[in-house]
């Protein structure tokens, strides 16, 4: 890594010019977030706020991370995933002289190490600040003030108890050294922290279970349920991503095969349609009779991982839940089956329960690896059961990451401006910021509204610059 | 008009044997009508209810009428539109001895008596009961009880007000009318009344404005916003229906064709995808920049309906809103360009104002005029302006009205349930309901559900059974 | 039939009028034939030239029968299908004063009695002349020439043979008849017979077939080999069509259903595609390795009817051959199952043993049958098996017509330009030709063409003109 | 370059072992080449016969490669394309003894004398043999054959003419070395050469032209016109290789974009349908009226380049033409469109004047550049105008290219084998052998084929085992 003495922990500094011009390339495609930065040019309304990011460290995120500075943010951050990082985006960050701590490929102890770093600004006397406003992504952040804070308040259970998982046990690991290295350290921190805007619909469900339990220390908006955020970045950035990360890993054709999407929400779906597109077969798994519904309108057969197992080519989680794959299912498939996550933890697979199969494994390249079981057949792992187009493709397009981060960026100035009215619960952005960031969207690809004369507008009892629809409007 | 001294109005009673027949392959393609008419046969939740419908005519409809019967209710009926009687269907129904009042091709002034017949249950002593529970499409029974309502309680200005519209004037005739022959039948009629259940997002938006202003008068059940109702036969029904009028209207070819469509809600969603996958290039106008960036993500042109006069070859409007194509548009279109209406009331195209404009009219066929203006230029003009789906075609298929038709089922138990408990606002149905209509639906299809483990589902906080969302999840 | 003492069989004279008006649309829509008019209207090619036409009566055919007469012609017409006449396109056509003999639902010996008044051009002295050129369909009126030649020749082994089918032996015993009533009429016949002019893949087997036996007895035009029928009408239309009979015949909701097309040539990539697009999920049928790859390849599932049996819920033939769905298939099928023919004859279907197998036909409506087997189980049989697009819809769109039908007309021009230079063989339009015909549909919907550069077509080797192609491409 | 003493010229030999994990992935994927392997392993039909290929040195080309020397042949390979080489292929067939000259970014200077090493058989004596086979795409090693024989010939026209391009120089600049270097090499080359098999459409035609002048020096068959090549590879190959390419090199999010596709030919069909399943809108340019109206049936827009400028995000030319983009069209477009090619040669934009045009080159990363003209507006070229799937992704994926290595591998067997009976001019494979080459790639994605009964292929006149399609049938 090259960390040395600078404030940052990336890959390789000597990046940063690459990073750079595919950052201006990627402004080009982020008009909302360029247009922010016009519009909070002058009043920063961040101006000196300390801001925690914990998101994967693309060249969009770059993008994300610039504008926040524009307006005024001083900035820290990490990835959220350990293989998200684009190496030459990381390093153009540092060079301007944002701490950034994130390369491709960490181990999770480096990861978890990382977030902490991202947590920590300098007192400028030899200790720690935390963060007034965090930008969080899966809530692996907010997380760890949680049990941190937890802990500090006396509450040693958790760190003490068995692990479910590796990962599980490296936080731990890593709450008990702060307790030893910097101890009062996450009461301070909670004492300056004024909110977080939280990404995934996992991370924002881990919120609505901590407010719903009493336990959310700080005011929280769900930038997810933005419509601009899940029925776009979630539906049509997975419809890009998705056959990207395959293809960048596996080369496969897609025609002719038969895909197995498990889940059929917004990422299922934009995988779905984009296999389809492709001219692969796809069976879409659900647990939720809507959705499966929705499925099979669109043509789609919905059955079980169990009925797909020695017809099955590739296999997609996107739900969000744990043990969607299982190593049965693993064992079961055709031979030199592709498996992979576009959903959110690396436990929809089973990943650990295959590593502990006895299957051998054979590392085609980064992110590519073939296990193979003892009755001679195999399978494909793509990166290593974590997100597939961040693993083995770049992630999502700028285009319609603008539109998430523009939804981040408001929200960022949202919770700043109303640190002191919003209480510990969860907050969704009004319509009206939600049809904003759309309609930052629609000239850079020529699309031409129409406008509702006073008449139409009253007939339809909304004003003429909206908000236009009810709240449970579903678009 | 086959009438007599039967207590029905329909075209002509020796279509039953044919509409029977239509029946019986509908009830096929029903199951969700058909599980819940086995659910409830024994129990008969709406015994001896008096229930007034007005809901467009069909087959599917005919289903949903048996099926509120099977349960116990005391029916009468009309179509909520002038056109969309299928002829047969009314016969069947009438044959059985329920009283139906409707045939395709009704004026104004026979559509209005017809929901008044619709209203009226013989009191066994030469007058009339009114419902107990309404089924509204468009609200216009909701809306003649409530104006009639208002007139008893003394307020005349409404019906002394000079009329934007002829119908609008029938509707005061009427009342005027009932005024002297039935004094103060109105009030009786809502001292008895129980509550609506709506089925259209017209309809519904009425009922939020009438609660909103403090006049509504009994608890409503917004059915157009279950999942299972919006989502599906909005989007999965217009998709079907849309290119079945067209072609039953014009049978014109629509590859390479330019078809506009004012409007991407869930129908404008239905219809422009239907209409590009027969190959036509379709240009959608918004007002909302959501549903326009929505459209564009599509790969859909998103323009103003000023930009395709001259290219587009077909109009479609799916609004809800008035004046969306003007006269002035359709003077400036491509000759012989084809114009209709699938969202709600015909004034989404200015219909007056066309036949009041000089252009001669020429008849093609029922459903289909030719208008030419005095440029010599001509535009048709499909089922007067009208649902083009329900006067050219037969409306939406069988299988999505039985989950349309299955909320409005379990809706009207649920108003007789709770008359006690409900007050006079909107409901929607809740979640588990509507997860339980689409799972009526899944095996019809050979759709196979995946169970979640009890694991599973503690993980994601949710029962095993479900409900599975949040209420603000999309879909 | 309204035939009295007229040169025409029709069902109504009366529904003149309303043909006429749908004629004046076709016309809109059919600028290829528009534009063969102007340009031979003055030079009338086919001055005096008479001209027998067997295809299909609709509105489309009657703009081609209207474009041959208005080039010269002297026509006389019958349908080459009992089902396919829109009986006010025959009234229009009659009205005009051309002999027409067609209505929708003929009984087989109806409809080869039509076929022969077709071919019956009155002498003026009592007798009849035969054609001079034949527009064919199928092969009906090259069939019954070429029988009846033969039977005159003094063959009369076939005519005495045992018949395979109803239709057989009623050719036959026309045949039988006719050698009473006009003696040596056919060989008499054959003498001014210059060519004929082909429709579809089917009757253009039977010409190889002929000429490959060396028994053609005129120069023929295989009309569906060019590109801009085979790759236009045959794939577009029945993209169109096929749908519009399907909701015409039974309503049926096409999402979630599981439809099994049999087939995949041009016929069967435009169904597939129909139904796909509705959201049904397509099973394919084929016996061609390169086609069942193409379907594979387009993410169709590819496999036997057997394996569909209880799983499908339409059938459709597409193939041209015969016994693709037997009886043991319909007796297999999920109840309610609906099977249709859009191949070529009803033979597709084995309707004669359905017919004879016991089960019981309740007729729902014209062109639909309920037939249910001794175990309860029930198909809906449309259209007889014959066409279903013309039999429960109006056939293919105009607008592709328009391209077939100009073949049609250069194909007529063409063999009476050149009745002393071609021989009995099968010949195709040159591509030149081919070519004009698409671009003379190209304005109509708005296609503006890139033009070569001198030195690019020099590169290319081919004219600035065109041809571009060599004959082997395959578009 | 890793050439030393080695008979090879790549890039890294120390890439092998992950070229060879690649190749046993993509033998899986290959089954027409494995089932050509085990059914020639004993007989070696090209036993001894040595055979020059010049073909993009891919993963798929690499078992192409194996293929031919598993059946006996002795090999040496260049790859036909600058940057299409993937260097850990090319390092795995070296590594296994096989002469491969081949790098990825390969100057023109150095790939002519590549595809000379490649034609370059030692004699074991100090001098050359050239090659009996050769493997060909786009004709390069014909062309240099063809000019080097011309040039011993005694004329000198073309070598002494004034140059169309820097690579005309180059090779003309090569001849005459060979021509000092090695007098009468290429007399000797053609006394030995029994025929090429050609790959792409451009090199077909070429091979054509040849014939025609009667200039072509021995048999040639055309592989490209196999349906199994034509209609797949061209068709679904960049169907999924050109988003491929795209998203390696520019991240670009393609929905909501405009994409002009310049040529609708197989090549243009898969792009087209391609970029519109992501969401983009697709405008065609066409010279063709027949595509051109294809085009417009499937919905695109069909216009002018000229009419695209200031609205078009990505040109793509797919034509074999040349100056289809021009310079003056590269000034007009809208800021930062990305222009590439996936028709044949460089030629189809005017690169050439492009670099000559002043504007100013940014190199992004490798076969990305940025151009920026002197109004401040820029565009981005991919692959420096050649093949963007190969320049800036791996190609074609590799079941697709396995049925048209299945041709060439049929080809080259068929020319050795009639050897003696061909002359010097082009064929096609015989129809069976284009139906094997299908059928042998069923089974790896489950297609199960129907098989016609005795009666049925009596019927259609067809043997049971096929072929099943006359010649001209277009699939």
């Amino acid at each position: 890594m090259d960390a040395a003495t600078h404030d940052y922990k990336i890959r390789d500094i000597g990046l940063a010019d690459f990073g750079r011009k595919e950052l201006d390339i990627a402004e080009h495609e982020m008009p909302g977030l360029m247009s922010i930065r016009r519009k909070y040019a002058a009043s920063t309304p961040l101006k000196g706020v300390r801001v925690t990011g914990s998101l994967h460290m693309t060249i969009q995120t770059a993008v994300l991370i610039e504008t926040l500075k524009d307006i005024g943010a001083d900035v820290r951050w990490a990835s959220c995933n350990i293989f998200s990082t684009q190496d030459h985006a990381a390093a153009a960050i540092a060079k301007t002289g944002t701490p950034v701590f994130a390369w491709k490929g960490e181990t999770l102890e480096e990861y978890w190490d990382c977030t902490l770093d991202a947590l920590s600004f300098p007192d400028g006397k030899g200790g720690f600040l935390g963060p007034q406003l965090v930008v969080d992504d899966g809530g692996d952040v907010t997380l760890l003030i949680h049990k941190g804070y937890e802990l500090e308040k006396g509450d040693e259970s958790w760190v003490n108890s068995a692990s479910g998982s590796h990962e599980e046990q490296v936080i731990k690991n890593l709450l008990k050294r702060v307790a030893k290295e910097r101890p009062g350290y996450w009461t301070r921190v909670v004492a300056d922290w004024k909110g977080v805007s939280e990404e995934t619909t996992t991370g924002v469900h881990r919120l609505y279970q901590l407010a719903e339990a009493g336990n959310l220390l700080v005011p929280a908006i769900n930038v997810n349920d933005s419509v601009t955020k899940s029925k776009f970045d979630n539906l049509y950035g997975c419809r890009e991503s998705l056959a990207d990360g395959l293809k960048r890993a596996m080369d496969v054709m897609l025609a002719g095969k038969v895909a197995v999407v498990c889940g059929y929400g917004d990422v299922g779906k934009g995988c779905a349609h984009s296999l389809r597109a492709y001219g692969a077969r796809v069976v879409v798994t659900e647990i939720d009779p809507i959705n499966a519904l929705q499925a099979a309108m669109e043509g789609f057969e919905v059955n079980t991982v169990e009925s797909t197992l020695g017809r099955g080519d590739i296999y997609v989680t996107t739900t969000g839940n744990k043990d969607v794959l299982t190593l049965a299912h693993m064992q079961g498939m055709k031979d030199q089956a592709i498996v992979c996550n576009i959903g959110h933890f690396d436990n929809e697979i089973q990943v650990d329960a295959l590593n502990a199969s006895g299957a051998t494994r054979l590392n085609i390249k980064p992110q590519v690896d073939k296990y193979t079981f003892k009755n001679g057949s195999s399978i494909f792992l793509l990166a290593e059961g974590r997100l597939v187009n961040l693993g083995c493709a770049t992630g999502h397009p700028s285009f319609v990451m603008s539109n998430s981060f523009s939804n981040q960026t408001l929200a960022q100035i949202d919770l700043w401006a109303n640190k002191d009215a919003y209480t510990a619960k969860v907050y969704i952005l009004p319509k009206k910021l939600d049809e904003e960031v759309a309609r930052l969207h629609l000239e850079k690809i020529g699309v031409k509204l129409t406008t509702l004369s006073a008449e139409q507008a009253a007939y339809l009892g909304v004003s003429v610059d909206g908000p236009y629809k009810p709240d449970h409007y579903r678009y």
